[in-house]
């Protein structure tokens, strides 16, 4: 049984269009060859945007208020299984399934802007994404070095809270403020005593964040903010800075990044830069990002390495585009950073891309 | 692509009326303050109604048959995640993803009434839920009562079969009877041989139920019962009387309910009995219940409680409302009864809940 | 809110049907008995059809060429849960939750045929389905003869691309080559190293596959071939040649096939042949297939078993249908082959179904 072109049926309905019931998503493959200490060659999920399955709505109530639903799932379209979600924000569940890992929320907006509830993205995890040439996507994701800590990728377990939160509360401010917008988050740890589950206490899970950003002369950029709570490593905190400027046909990006947490009783801060371009010739992109992390541990080593990425974009239509992209990743003698294949210590990392994204 | 005003565009159809295929859907979130031995403050899903996703249609066949199809999954909203679901019967799964546990079910419908078969709603659990004034959700749910045995939630494991039974065939009586209204269930064990799960015996898992109801004069009442069969506690039985009347904006609710089961080897049996009302002012409604549970334990001391619990809720459209609702627990000295929060022998518990719930 | 008759509106648009969105699935119900050692009484998903739900969609992007999307999942519609998948196309997932474990594919067709990535068939176990007079569901489906080894009915643990491969490119070629058609698959292994995960090696769970087949005169035939990688029982590989034929209102079925593989060292060879046919008589349809299977193994008594199914089928429209069958396996003194309740050597099993299935 169709549903097609409600959407265009819908279109000359002005009146319906305040109340809307929206299927949605992304299935995006790419052939991917991964160089490490080792190499593989794989069908990967997401190399230009994540591949997902939604349902959103909106209800308009009268009054300038609305209600509106975003239930969202993550999906591993290379196996047609899910993504990984979380319980309490602390134990990671594997992807095995399908949950709204993406988003899962109920809100209410109106003058005094927005305030929606459940599992949604960090505002600090936003501000990565946005600013980053890759959407944090892909062999050249700038996430895999400015978020290492909160990913757990190259030290320690990282956070369940670097890019999403459950149990979350989220307040937006209202679109008209001369340019000025942003969010703030809390999460709950709701943990009912200390050591349920076994090694935490209560309050881990938990995370706060705020993100404020102005926009406007082909600027827009944002500072942000975001404390995930897990006492054993004496929390994770992130604060972020980023920006992007168009003018003509190139769009600038910049990203500033500082993380801190401590793993193993060792205190480690990361340190991160990115510049990026995208050119955009009609249907065509041509994308460029360098990024550079540091990652200072209290009496040992630092961890640092170079990222180069560079990305080819051809959209077949809004909805569909072919897609490459190349990435290289060079580590100092102390850094394991990587992109799907581990190296050892100092070992350089390098990742190729070929493949086809469509939206629905 | 927007699915957005097909049910509007429908409603000037009338012929296509009769066969359809629906997406629906609830989500339900509410910050909830839970005391018992400790506290807890959490998001929570479903303090209203249950959170879920379904997909449901029905195909006209002519001469009065009609075909159809039931598909609901529960969501745990704050989370992005499903709800538990059972093997077998018998064994719960976690609910870490997302599995069509409210209801999966197809059916044919005729003069004859209807009959369907797959997981459904057990006929008891159904007439727990609509004589109680919270509709079992949320901090005010009788069923923390009137199925503390069923659920498992003061002594011993429970069944699976509390609420709902997968391996089900249910037979419904036509629609036209003066009044009278009725459905039964059985449910199979699927249990090859004895010890398979571990623990379980042949019969394991089944369940059997029926209801029969009248309705007319501003009355609503029926009479529920449900075994479920579990050998090693010589099964589960629960007898349910529960009716609502309606007198101008008054709606008065009563149930009496008698679960029994053996557990390790003490025979327990559940007399719990509930009163509420609900007053609706336009679009604001305001309820109260009072819940009363004893349960006798042969040679052991009986564990009673009395549930107090009031509710408001402000309907901003049919779909969306804001609610509140705050309950409290009385436990005698033996009484184990909590909302969420394990409380120790004698010891009460209290809950409170703000949220808003928007159907889709 | 209804996307009730957004097909039949969709009719009367013939601009907008080159781009669609379709949700779509069947819920399929049946009675059995099965026996074997020991019997079961079962409600069981997918008697005639796989219960299952899907999204899919098409994009004509101008030029002959067109994107296309399709997410399928299997559902056990008897307890509201999913279907098995695999990690690695080498370790199966339980179906407690729901993947789209039958299809997840993103592709581009024009002209030069059409190119697809994902979870998808293998052609090899399409050619099993699409000769089978059962279409390889229920009671009598020939595959638990014909792919015994695969599925690791009688022996051994058989191989998770038994159906369906993860990590696949599929190419299909285009549509008008005088009734020639066919597609090919290639499945990537993605293992980065031996023995993660453990006991598997590099190139474990690759699949490669070819279905080549002609159609016209009332004739549709195909022969296709398969290979499995598993190291450790050096591969399973499977040839299979099938066709049919219409006359008036009878159709043929006929099924020749081979697998080969090691299980504990011992060389496993499954010779197996069906023939079929199916009598359509209005809207109602007669159904008989013969199986026959034999297992040679090295230095040890060969397993055989004749398989005798007779269905009936009674369509209430296109999408609803009610249907019977009957099945009985007569093995050989060394045969376990079973329908669902193992069996002694040489003990036989019979089944038996009567259900519904709706699709939508």
């Amino acid at each position: 049984m169709a549903l097609a072109t409600a959407a265009a049926l819908c279109a000359a309905l002005p009146a319906a269009a305040q109340s809307s019931l929206t299927l949605f998503g992304v299935v995006d493959l790419s052939a991917q060859h991964i160089r490490g200490d080792g190499h593989l060659t794989r069908l990967e999920s997401g190399g230009l945007n994540g591949s997902r399955l939604g349902f959103k709505g909106q209800e308009d109530l009268g009054g300038g208020l609305a209600a509106s639903f975003h239930l969202e799932a993550g999906l591993s379209a290379d196996t047609g299984r899910g993504r990984p979600n979380s319980i309490g924000n602390v134990i990671e569940t594997p992807g095995d399934f399908i949950s709204f890992n993406r988003r899962s929320t109920v809100g209410l907006m109106g003058r005094f802007g927005e305030v929606r509830a459940g599992r949604d993205y960090t505002p600090v995890a936003d501000n990565h994404t946005d600013f980053d040439v890759f959407g944090n996507s892909g062999v050249g994701d700038s996430s895999l070095l400015t978020q290492a800590l909160a990913i757990g990728l190259v030290a320690g377990r990282g956070v369940r809270t670097d890019v999403r939160a459950s149990n979350a509360v989220v307040y937006v401010l209202p679109a008209d403020l001369g340019g000025f917008w942003g969010y703030g988050m809390v999460a709950l740890s709701e943990k009912t005593r200390d050591d349920e589950p076994a090694g935490f206490l209560r309050g881990d899970g938990g995370h706060r964040g705020i993100r404020l950003g102005w926009e406007g002369a082909g600027l827009n950029m944002a500072l942000a903010y975001g404390k995930s709570i897990l006492s054993f490593q004496q929390d994770l905190s992130n604060i972020h800075f980023g920006g992007t400027y168009t003018w003509n046909d190139l769009q600038f990006f910049g990203q500033l990044s500082r993380e801190r947490t401590t793993i193993a009783e060792v205190r480690h801060t990361n340190d991160a830069a990115a510049l990026g371009v995208v050119w955009t010739l009609g249907v065509q992109a041509i994308k460029f990002q360098v990024v550079n992390s540091r990652i200072k541990r209290t009496g040992m080593e630092s961890m640092r390495a170079t990222m180069y990425s560079a990305g080819y974009d051809y959209n077949l239509s809004k909805r569909t585009a072919l897609y490459g992209a190349v990435s290289y990743i060079r580590n100092n003698a102390a850094g394991t950073f990587d992109l799907g294949v581990p190296v050892m210590p100092g070992q350089n990392a390098s990742g190729v891309q070929v493949g086809m994204r469509h939206a629905f």
